[in-house]
């Protein structure tokens, strides 16, 4: 059913490819146990020529030169297995917004799995009030020093550097590159439910020097919004994948199970069910896959319709492995069910990059205000 | 908001034109009130240059040769005034399943918009157990007679030729084309509450005369799943467009009403239903075209996946319409109020072909199948 | 199933012969039109002896003396075949906070079925907001004229006395008596979808006289949270009822269809849907009457309580209505069924009183603050 | 919020009696890890005073002579705490199916917590489809031996007697008493992620003798019927004690979260949807309420209202849970939030005693039996 989803040939086989990988790489991996710094890099390295780690960078710097699109099918295939394992984000944050020395300095390692990056926004006082920035980046002489807590960041534990959004010298809103290896930075690993082969937790700033030279150079608003939107579709293309995961766990589990002497998956009142799930699925993902074309042809939709293809993608995720555990009933329930792994990276899903409640808003509005436009 | 869905300049265009066609046809029509024949042939001629009549049949043959995809996008234009007008599916069985002189006798007058033609398959005793029809072809010399009742069928009043299915001779299905107009044939209408610019109702056959001629060459079962499944993948792209025209309509009453201080559209929690009821709609509407592609392709799922792209578009709708009146309050009751005219074409849209269970229950048994398939 | 529902005989009795009378009463009614006022008159006084017009008001008072549980009994048995059909809101404004004069005056007629009364607050403007009234109350000598326009009021173009809210000579609301048939008062009808038995609309006061003795006394916060309370809870109970109504509704008609050769209704598919939708209803049933014994034991929860009842039983009735409507397929649709008849009376009692957003929100907002009280 | 539910006080009564000695009980009680047996048998003999063991058996037999709904609230009390925890279903099978040897010999030590009991009846094949019982109960002399496998029963590790269901010499369902200490028994833990203090898990017999004496008198289908209507009703009773507590864990958290310059607990959207959620959880158990009380006084409906109550409580509380962890956002998903605890809990709930699709089924079956009665 995956590889029939591409009507493009060429996303089928960059799925493909990107999912055969993955699942050579990870078969014997207990995924419940975080990756060191070490198998994470070895695993970018594996996945380096599906254009994983390339991504929709130009290949004159050294990227995979992928649209949107076939992007989003390289992480589907990969999300297979093992979802929100990238680092895009860091190298495409310096693409739009870094300086040529930094991206002389870092794009190269990163690209070639020497070095992990980070993205460092939420502070543990509200996440989604990212106005409320209170990590500062306070001058000392030429260059600057960083003090602050950053909570909830991927790759918390195993990152190198990190691309840090903190209150400037005259408290407007900056982006500078860290050095996470730095003796005055603390990191501290918080357990969370899904995704457990990422690191997640908390990173504490106590006068980390910054140098002049890694401050980003500012971004528009614009530019932050299409840097959201890429996220957000793409997160949407995974849930999509995660969610499908589930419903496969669910009717492999059921059709072992008897009901009036056949196999449950034979009812009609099952079968209805998981067709109702899987249908909210499918559309998510065609859905995912729309907002990346639109992102693709700079829409002016493009970062509302990744808000809406987000939440949508992780409401259907989650609907479908909460749902898919009860249909599984006492087997669902067993410490460690395939299921519940899936239900839980859905519910990750649904939260990096906003909620879904923020994710819903922020659609409504641009719905609200073009169909006022189109309707006077 | 409409347009930018495509994509592809040639799918925006030709929404683009049946749209405008159709907003200028019926600016000034009552859309509550049935049409007659003449008003109905005289529409479509007016669309003809869209595509709308011709679609995905062969220019050989008069048709406008349109892919699946590219007929959805005629479809959708039109359907954002009025959904389901078309009597395409008499066509197109004509081309899969008539024989050379049926052909030349009726896809003329049916494509130049001289004779409308209907579908007659559903009978009163049940619509869903295809498999008990009670509608009876016997024999009559070299000729046969047909007697029976048939239901709910579009343009019940209107039509002048009907693709009948019965219970032939040795009792298995045939279909055989009757005309509508002959003596014997007795037509009542039903009111329906959702497309009641359509004509829905009982008709009866008493001894109709049916010429040998005018039985159809058997279909295979993979002719008539196919057949089934255009038909749903369209449905199911005339239910997007209503369950936008839905949220549409609930935005532009909001936009009117005040509470603290502030137009209610202006309130996150109105922005967020609006948000999420349209991001269900849009994601049908997404996998409405994903399907259609899939039939394009002759994919192996597109049966399966129409049925749930049908099932899921008209969910989304039916409750974009229901929440949006909810949402519009008082003014959303009043009788006459858009809105419900949208909820009433949903929840019609819902029902024909196929009932929501129905179809949710087809893409589940695929998708067991599917995954018991891939996962041994 | 209904008068089970009652563990106390005394309130399955009240609830027997409420249901009665109004199924005698309306058994040749169609209910599909307005009632006139000699009608309704006609109607309260049939069912004056099931305490219907009497209700909670005191028995000195000429009241039937009942506690809101066995009031909200009656008014569901009234409910089964009409609800909200009562004007029982008005009798206890007076009693609550009328002047002893204006109790001597109204209560009397009102009671014995001899004057019809209305509430009217809701303007056209804006009605969850209502401390935006824009309706004034200016002074004329010692008396006062009222000026402005109330909408969607029950009992629009039959009501003989309403209690209007209006913005006094200082600004603030205040409460008075006007006589709706006085030649200063215009009344328009609006046609609703639902509740077509009774009459709302606009109706416009153009100077209209009030004399200083037909201003209500104050109410105190408390006592007006008490007044929507009692309201919702009511509405809460009809709403139920309504509920329950369309699920028997749809199963009437689906145990006349037939699939796979058994009637639909013995299919475990419909079965589980039926009963998940049924046992919402019934929940919110016992939810309502559990508000109301809370109004009667004057707990400090009631007013929010109610707030979640009503809403939770307008959501569990419009669903099931909605639901089966589309159980009934091509039936359901047909422009008149029964079953639209309970969605339409389902959504009217989802807005009157407050919109389920309005309400689910008064109630979200009690538990937060109970909850913080309670584990700090 | 708690006891304020109920209208009687001494329901408010033994709920705060059971509530406050199960808090004191289990303050420092890690209850992610099983108890022991003798911990078990130490917690009942603190809650002995508040009825949790005697429950609704007659004092004369050294019962607690509560009504259900009695029993309900004291097991909703500790509910708060330890949903589940109790033994109730041997007791009261003795009491009802037992022989008087039977009850000499195990009513004592059951409830004076001397011995724990366990039901067994699932078997690893397939749970709902009980009458393919696979476990053999085969003549030994005067004497009988048992052999089969039974999964999934609460008390696995602990429990020292059983009451087994099993195919008899006949083939027919017999039930009888088995010592789960005999060596011939062998039991292996199964984790499971909700009621992580208690065991579940696989029990085997191979050749355990059962002495003739322990056959326990047939019971009738009325009988079962009830004893599954009690286990069911007070499932749905202690599921929405579990969904208040995972509102109310959402709202603690929420509460320390702000956004907009103030705490998220007061925002409209927030509100909203806390009060959504509640309503739902607070509706179902008023219903679980009624439902007892209709055991209580052997209502017809009574089994299938319980099989309503508990699939409507149990989708309450894992909708509130699962909604109330995406309200949390990155603070839901620590491992071992409070709230994934409420979840899990529910989640476990909703299977035990039959899962929601059956019970739902179960209750729309009479739901339709009794409305094609009422409207012929
Ligand atoms: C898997 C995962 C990966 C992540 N990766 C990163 C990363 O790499 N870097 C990084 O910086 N962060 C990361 N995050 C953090 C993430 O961005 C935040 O968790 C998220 O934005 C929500 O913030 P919060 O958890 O603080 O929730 P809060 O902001 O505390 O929100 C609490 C609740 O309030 C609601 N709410 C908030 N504002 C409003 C409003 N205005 N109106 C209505 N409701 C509102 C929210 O919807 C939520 O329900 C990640 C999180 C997860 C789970
Ligand atoms: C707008 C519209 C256009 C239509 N156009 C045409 C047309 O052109 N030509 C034509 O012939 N007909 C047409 N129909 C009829 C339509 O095909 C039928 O209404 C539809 O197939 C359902 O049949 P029914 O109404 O008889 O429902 P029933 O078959 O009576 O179904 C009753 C209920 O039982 C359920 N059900 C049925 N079978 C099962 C099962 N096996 N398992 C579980 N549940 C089941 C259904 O989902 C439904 O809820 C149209 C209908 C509408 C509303
Ligand atoms: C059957 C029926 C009987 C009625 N009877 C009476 C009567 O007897 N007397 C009388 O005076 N009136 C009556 N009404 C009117 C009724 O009180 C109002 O319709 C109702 O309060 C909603 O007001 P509105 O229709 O103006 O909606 P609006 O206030 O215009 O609301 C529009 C939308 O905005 C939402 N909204 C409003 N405020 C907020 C907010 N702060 N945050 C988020 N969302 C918000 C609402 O939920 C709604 O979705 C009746 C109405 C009905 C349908
Ligand atoms: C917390 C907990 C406590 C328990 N306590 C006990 C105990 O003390 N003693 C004991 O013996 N057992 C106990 N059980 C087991 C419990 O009774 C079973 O798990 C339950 O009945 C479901 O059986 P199953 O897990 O085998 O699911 P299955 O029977 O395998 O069901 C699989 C799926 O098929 C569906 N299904 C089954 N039949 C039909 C049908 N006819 N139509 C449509 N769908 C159907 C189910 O809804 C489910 O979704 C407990 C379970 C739990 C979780």
């Amino acid at each position: 059913m995956d590889t029939q989803f591409f009507t493009d040939p060429r996303l089928a086989e960059l799925h493909g490819a990107a999912s055969a990988t993955a699942k050579s790489l990870f078969s014997d991996r207990d995924l419940s146990v975080p990756m060191t710094r070490a198998e994470l890099l070895s695993a970018y390295r594996s996945l380096a020529s599906t254009g994983y780690l390339g991504g929709v960078i130009d290949r004159s710097r050294g990227g995979a030169g992928l649209s949107f699109e076939e992007y989003g099918a390289v992480l589907e295939g990969v999300s297979e297995i093992a979802p929100f394992l990238s680092n895009h984000s860091v190298q495409r944050s310096l693409v739009v917004a870094g300086t040529e020395q930094q991206r002389d300095r870092w794009l190269g390692p990163l690209l070639s799995a020497e070095t992990i990056g980070a993205v460092l926004i939420t502070e543990p006082h509200g996440g989604t009030h990212v106005a409320d920035v209170r990590t500062t980046l306070t001058p000392d002489g030429d260059d600057y020093r960083l003090t602050g807590q950053k909570i909830w960041c991927v790759h918390t534990m195993t990152a190198d550097v990190g691309v840090v959004l903190a209150a400037g010298p005259d408290g407007s809103a900056v982006r500078c590159l860290a050095d996470l290896n730095h003796e005055t930075v603390r990191r501290q690993q918080i357990d969370m439910t899904g995704l457990r082969y990422l690191t997640f937790g908390l990173i504490e700033f106590r006068d980390t020097p910054v140098a002049a030279g890694d401050l980003l150079i500012g971004q528009g608003t614009d530019e932050v919004k299409r840097t959201l939107a890429v996220a957000r579709a793409l997160v949407a293309v995974q849930a999509a994948s995660v969610g499908q995961r589930a419903v496969y766990a669910a009717v492999k589990h059921l059709s072992t199970r008897n009901a009036r002497g056949r196999a449950v998956t034979g009812l009609d009142l099952i079968r209805e069910r998981v067709g109702e799930l899987s249908s909210r699925v499918e559309a998510s993902r065609a859905f995912a896959y729309h907002a990346l074309k639109a992102i693709d042809r700079d829409d002016a939709s493009a970062p509302a319709l990744a808000s809406a293809a987000k939440a949508n993608a992780t409401d259907a995720a989650v609907a479908a492995a909460t749902a898919g555990i009860e249909l599984c009933a006492a087997e669902g329930l067993v410490a460690g069910a395939e299921i519940q792994r899936h239900r839980d990276d859905a519910a990750m899903l649904a939260i990096a990059d906003g909620t879904p409640i923020v994710n819903h808003t922020l659609w409504g509005k641009y719905v609200i205000e073009q169909s006022l436009l189109r309707r006077p």
